[in-house]
């Protein structure tokens, strides 16, 4: 399988198919640079779906590099990153939008989007970025709760969106954040397929890379000839690039031009391109990334298991499990105990939301959390 | 004088007021890291106003550090360069907003304060961002030509914004770029004294540190008790950080919580703030910026009068100057020499602005003209 074959299906099963190939190196000759350190006071961050491996050798020498053009706006880098990605996922370079994380390529489509009595139409929960970003704006919010199996409820989101004619955005993030499980793709493109023309689409694939379930797919070739659909990607997660603040949108060209009108003008930083463009697509590094994820997933579910703490399927880098008693308290708790977990999801709070860190980490988090069983706190 | 106080003050008559106090070096000792190099092909860009100096030592020493804190989101540390920046404002810290370069300041602004019939009341030429901004927006545009003296036409503006009560926004760059040249400021405080509350001022001060001229304050202490200042700052001149991307906007905690709302979340990124973090008020570092830069300064002038091409005085890091002949035309052969100079600002189609960049860019561009003249393209 080739690299862009790779990317433009962009899953576990694709890379792992793809490690044959000639792009394929042992794990055991990847170096990720200095080991990231933890918060200055010593606390693991399990609370923002961060990748604990830091940035990849590569990067951080393209960083390095790129500080010599510290002082220089950025738009022949950026150009050239958009040129990058653009072929790599066999699209335009018209059709990508860049933004100061994923976070700006869904704050563009809302405000871009946004009209009187326009219906929103996302899950209940799901990431909060649109939640956020509609409040300015005169949107119908319309919050549909999850199935039975945590995915996107899609039957009573298209009732949601009605069959009025009103215009609407429907958010779907794939795999949902803070649940971790997808929505079978299949039922996704059916929705898309049969949609009016005003019904746009924001498929958020933030955590894609890290999907082995063959029921999902990218909803990237709808974005050809439906203005409609705009796809989301960021480079904080499998590439470990949070703090660098890069994502971006692939959509028509047209709904690319729109969302433009929306972006703050020269929006990337270079240190953030240089790095980006020495690992986009590194099959090595998202491999390590994910076997890393994989086994810190594995460690959690163990001590969840053993507890017998209900948790959720999880095709991300993170799991949502269920606590005894008060969220706040739990945090708190984990807290003293040097663990930063994940922040309240309403309506789920009898739940928490912990990122797969190191798998050293999380043996921390699950001494941690019998140490709370010992004391009767979960 | 205290370091406080220069950067309360911010202008260059603060700054040499305050070189013998015990954080003057002498400007032998300084280094700025490595020579910033040239565009890959050799070009000398001097087009887009960056600091030809690159970042510090220091910013660049921090940016590498920062490097482990790339994969975690930069929370944390914006807020302590927040905090950094209100102790030396002498302000709350909840009166600073953060921005991907001061640009995106300009667009929380324009996007918060829009509004039916909302009046945009602007110089013109002036800095483009906020005509950008306001076009997804139902601003009624009104642009005042500068005056005599190529400052902003104050009591033209206030025509155009008017008595009877409507909401505008009054975007006031001063410096004004790119012209160079300032508005006296006291003319400045007299509107904002004066104004009503539904009056919103935006005075952008990205060249203030630049400024030598007795006649030029800043607009900061109106933010105090005026909710309708806005006082925008960046990074990107002095320090020299234009591809970092960091600017801030300064206003009444009230006014700074609004913007917020149309910020882009987490919207700074971590090696920018480490930058930041380390070179904020460096008065060694801003005394050779503001140094080099006269140096140019001198150079370009020099070569001006030599050839009697008319220009504006400036107190930035650029210059506004006459040209005979077609814009487009004097551009291309610039580059067609190796020297990328500025863009078109109408209505000033017969002028060009250049940035100055290194002395010795300067006298390249001094033969580079003297070369045009002999060929009677000047």
């Amino acid at each position: 399988m080739q690299r862009r074959d790779f990317i433009r299906r962009g899953t576990l099963t694709g890379l792992l198919a793809g490690a044959v190939g000639p792009a394929a190196r042992p794990l055991a000759a990847l170096s990720s640079g200095p080991a990231p350190r933890r918060l200055a006071n010593g606390d693991i961050r399990l609370s923002s779906n961060e990748n604990p491996l830091g940035i990849s050798e590569a990067a951080r020498q393209a960083v390095i590099e790129a500080i010599t053009v510290a002082n220089r706006y950025p738009r022949d880098q950026q150009d050239a990153l958009v040129g990058q990605l653009a072929a790599a996922y066999g699209v335009a370079p018209a059709q990508i939008v860049m933004g100061v994380g994923s976070s700006e390529v869904l704050q563009m489509a809302i405000q871009a989007f946004a009209g009187p009595r326009t219906r929103l139409v996302l899950a209940d929960p799901t990431y909060e970025d649109a939640i956020t970003y509609q409040r300015t704006h005169p949107y119908e919010m319309l919050k549909v709760p999850l199935d039975s199996d945590h995915a996107h409820d899609l039957g009573r989101m298209r009732e949601a969106v009605g069959s009025d004619g009103r215009p609407a955005v429907v958010y779907i993030c794939n795999p949902n954040n803070p649940t971790g499980g997808i929505t079978p793709s299949s039922a996704v493109d059916d929705w898309i397929r049969e949609a009016r023309e005003n019904v746009f689409f924001i498929v958020d694939e933030a955590y894609i890379e890290y999907v082995d379930d063959p029921a999902y797919h990218t909803a990237l070739p709808w974005v050809a000839d439906r203005p409609n659909v705009l796809v989301v990607k960021t480079f904080s997660k499998v590439y470990g690039m949070a703090g660098l603040r890069l994502g971006y949108g692939i959509a028509h060209p047209a709904t690319a031009a729109r969302l433009a009108d929306f972006v703050a003008k020269n929006n990337t930083n270079q240190l953030a391109l240089a790095a980006a463009g020495a690992c986009f697509g590194d099959e090595a590094l998202i491999r390590k990334s994910v076997q890393v994820n994989q086994d810190a997933k594995a460690a959690t579910q163990g001590v969840l298991d053993e507890l017998g703490l209900e948790y959720l399927p999880t095709q991300t880098n993170f799991i949502m499990h269920r606590i005894s008693g008060d969220l706040g308290q739990y945090r708190n708790r984990m807290a003293e105990a040097g663990l930063l977990v994940g922040r309240p999801f309403p309506p789920m709070l009898e739940w928490n939301r912990v990122s797969f860190g190191l798998p050293e980490d999380m043996d921390r988090f699950a001494e941690t959390l019998r140490e709370f069983r010992q004391k009767g706190w979960v």
